[in-house]
């Protein structure tokens, strides 16, 4: 087999895919990806290719007639998550995954990283040296949460979703998921669409993990903001698109939003000056959630583990499309 | 039964008190305290108790002979943890008990928002807004961690400590607890001070949860400091005085310790220009971490628990003397 990768791989994550692939012939793209998020360009070594692993151009992926499997290196897979690609992909009986599993655990922990530091105050606790028994220590102590009895949405129900749960579990919150279709294989309760006015009205925590989509393109807008019970907390760790900042803006300076957490945006980074880079209830992160410690090397072993399946035709991963 | 109340309650928190001590009578004081952590000036009605419930004198509690039981409003017992108070108390066979059942989860849930904080960059990345790819940015994502793998020791492992460790269950983290006297029931391994400096230099958080007692004063010294990892986080959740600040400072100018989170500190505030105020990578919290919504409420509702308990001659909750 011949697998083309277009991802930039620190020395370690290269040998863990020399020897994952030992056997076969890796076509290494000339000018790889500078990080797990930027796209690559078109690469026509991907031509001689029976399997791409990385960002491939969809253009070229069309053109490539041999290919029988797509990995895709992020969580995300925007660009290739049109309906003409999907029919593409069926037609030719190839295979899509992506790396989900990689990074539903940093994601979640980030996520977590964002409610507690909400719950307890962090951002003003952080920058208050005040007395004991004085108004304001007791209105920070007062205002401290540790999330028990809250309820926390969560929508867009797959990998990271299901991995909050589990972090949540220690925690005494009721969780309530949406997903657009529902598995029945969920650990937590699932809603519809027609109860999600009342879920958005119920939760403390509303956590947007909605992929970027035609169908999620601002799915957050002022109407499902106004559906927000008031003081409910606002984290988005799924894409920037579905959201409507205008609208989020002013449901955070009304206060119907207390806060809001975000580790994605539209565009990335916000220009200066933007209103949520303004505003002293919102805290954003530059899309770090999926981030840990040498990523390649953690998505090789994953792409690898895929390949051993792919090789002996088992289930694939994370497959996608 | 006479039951002397010295804490400032709130409505809800006095109806509570009332309803669970009916048939009885509350001699609430004239000056109650302000907060949760202020002792309460001496109070003559103490003398006509037979139960004291919040903070207590030592010298009028001395005076008071018909006291039968004490139940402290905090969780730190420093004023009452003397060899001459634990010798009164043992001869007029009256137990003391305290409230850290009220304030160990808050303080688990504090702990754990300063390590999520912490491995996920918190501090640095909401003031980062860089594009993708930037160095930065991957440097960010890079040194931005799950706790996986990583190794957590407690010392003082009590009631905050076993509420942690749950909190850390589904994290996939090596926890070692360290306390004064291990009993046996521990769920996680507990050291003896000969292993400390060895655990020191293993554990990648360091999470200090030390009373305060002559034992344990500046327990965190020179010497302690310089077994830590390098490059390991240092936590205090205990008490301000079980540390050298001095050494601290030192310890995070050289890099010994990454960095500090700190909910206590001696004396609390810390004045303007204390070395660790001004270190980059100490972070403190003024003394915040058992708050929660309506304390006085829950430290009513643990106590007229232990009421029920004292009345009908139970074992009680949070013995500590």
């Amino acid at each position: 087999m011949k697998i083309f990768v277009d991802l930039g791989l620190s020395a370690t994550a290269l040998e863990v895919l020399r020897q994952g692939t030992s056997g076969h012939e890796l076509l290494l793209a000339k000018t790889p990806t500078t990080s797990v998020l930027a796209n690559a360009g078109p690469d026509f070594k991907l031509c001689e290719a029976d399997i791409a692993f990385g960002q491939p151009a969809t253009e070229v992926v069309e053109a490539a007639s041999r290919l029988k499997w797509i990995h895709i290196s992020t969580s995300g897979i925007t660009r290739y998550d049109t309906p003409a690609f999907r029919k593409m992909m069926a037609e030719r009986g190839i295979p899509v995954t992506n790396s989900a599993s990689v990074f539903c655990n940093p994601c979640a922990v980030h996520v977590l990283s964002f409610m507690l530091a909400q719950c307890r105050n962090l951002p003003v606790a952080l920058k208050t040296s005040v007395p004991h028994s004085s108004s304001v220590w007791n209105d920070l102590r007062r205002t401290s949460s540790t999330l028990s009895g809250e309820t926390v949405l969560i929508l867009g129900y797959g990998a990271i979703g299901r991995r909050l749960a589990q972090l949540l579990q220690p925690f005494d919150v009721k969780i309530i998921a949406y997903r657009r279709k529902a598995r029945g294989d969920e650990e937590v309760p699932v809603i519809a669409e027609i109860q999600l006015a009342s879920a958005l009205g119920e939760a403390d925590h509303i956590i947007n993990i909605l992929p970027d989509s035609p169908g999620t393109r601002h799915f957050f807008n002022a109407d499902r903001f106004s559906q927000i019970k008031p003081g409910a907390v606002f984290y988005n760790i799924g894409r920037g698109a579905s959201v409507d900042q205008g609208a989020l803006a002013q449901a955070l300076r009304s206060g119907q939003v207390k806060a809001a957490w975000l580790d994605v945006t539209d565009p990335e980074p916000l220009p200066d000056g933007h209103a949520l880079r303004l505003a002293p209830n919102c805290f954003i992160t530059p899309h770090i959630a999926g981030g840990h410690p040498d990523e390649t090397r953690s998505l090789v072993a994953h792409f690898v583990e895929n390949f051993r399946r792919f090789i002996r035709n088992e289930e694939l991963l994370d497959r996608v499309i």
